[in-house]
């Protein structure tokens, strides 16, 4: 059996039905992802997964993707598997995440796979890991992160 | 007194003599920086400020700058602190960091500001505070990271 | 000017004019601050400081107080800097926590400082420093924790 | 197929034959995890799987078990299924670690699992997760952590 970075399954149930467009639509308005190129692969109650390619734009000192970089495109990923869990009327915001960087940020493209570990009214926490891809190679962990998403309802600057 | 995050001040004595010129060197060939548009505001040893502006192209949904772009210039901040105090063959890797939010991350600028809490010859530890700077109000505090960065030596793929 | 790791002073306005009431009344009631031996040393409305002897019984393989002992002071450090800001009404939980560790936690005793960086209705978010003290030696950075409180209200399990 | 906290697999391929004699003597000379009556399940080459019972002198002011004794547990975790994989002559230390806590430590006992997820000459990361077990329920996702270890040679106050 290979592992593909790329299969979600359903982890728990929405609270939105229209959960697939909601998530969709909200990623469509981050501009952060279109400029970076992560766009969504996979997605599922609880899970997600982003693919976006190498970029030199986005590089540091020695060619490698910048963690930071790698971070925006794992904060998406969890972000959007806590969102798709929402209520219709909450909007999300990240309160914070931890990455660790296990191998430099060196491939073709990566793949960002976030899985929520514990759905809440008010706060979700979810995982995701980092993989880089390079020519026929098998996927390769670079990094992990752990976050903590919270739902926010009412909220005039953080309107749908 | 007024608090200033722009003025910073040497914290440890650094290992190499021409450690500023190498910290502005070494983040001028980071294309995330330019990309991102942030440079260095004040350099000491052990201690960062960087600024960067507001970009609507790196924003999230709700048209704050990204988490994770704050992140980017937060971990650069942090990396750039560490390398300022490392010997003159070493290079710098992040190993991990973790970002708490505090606020949206608006306004019209942002400080990113670094400060070393111990250096090692392997291992150094610092933490970084973001502020969002908005027409004539005071600077906000948005966004606290501690990271965790590692200094490289003789490792062919981290070259100078 | 000597820096006093014992000393607080005021950080936020409380939300309850009885903050050093309830916070002591409250820290009695932790069993595990009474094992571990941790006391209140200083406390003032949105920082505090805790201090704690070395103990051989909480000590990990080299002889030095176990990683997650310090962090167990530093975490209810952190906790009560938010619980003193908090309604009269909330109970406070932990979100998550890290902590980054410098030194060995060796010494005679510890002081623990926490300080709440951003309170709020329901998540604060609060930093913390842990110094080993070894006979005249000058007291010593060993530890660093970033923590995300939260206020809870009116939940069963968690009664005031 | 039910998930059983307690069983572990070997993960990666240990740089010590005799690793699980060197992980258990080990854990014997924590004397922090015999006071919290922690001991070792099972143990497999990257992996391992603690238990340790509710005890009310280690309770927060609700009578659940502190976040920071079952992070002391968690980190013990982490810190073993790490030097399960080291080299006979290295010692191992916490760098830092992150915990996210999901709900109340509540049950009759706790189940923690650790995993590394990238092992190094010089820097492990690893991941745990924390289960309680109440009664005849399912197991629970209380906690879970992500950890850096280090390894640690030839340094006097880090002897075997």
């Amino acid at each position: 059996m290979t592992f593909d970075p790329l299969a979600v399954t359903p982890l728990f149930e929405p609270r939105a039905p229209n959960f697939d467009e909601r998530v969709r639509r909200n990623f469509d308005r981050q501009a952060a992802m279109a400029s970076i190129g992560a766009r969504i692969a996979a997605l599922a109650p609880g899970a997600i997964a982003l693919e976006m390619p190498y970029d030199q734009r986005f590089s540091q000192q020695h060619g490698f993707m910048h963690a930071g970089v790698v971070t925006t495109a794992l904060d998406s990923a969890c972000g959007y598997a806590a969102y798709s869990l929402m209520a219709a009327n909450a909007e999300v915001l990240t309160v914070e995440f931890k990455t660790n960087f296990m191998a430099p940020a060196v491939g073709d493209r990566f793949v960002l796979r976030a899985e929520v570990l514990k759905p809440g009214r008010v706060v979700t926490v979810a995982e995701a890991k980092a993989y880089a891809f390079k020519e026929a190679q098998p996927p390769k962990l670079i990094a992990a992160m752990t976050a903590t998403l919270m739902a926010v309802v009412d909220r005039p600057d953080v309107a749908p």
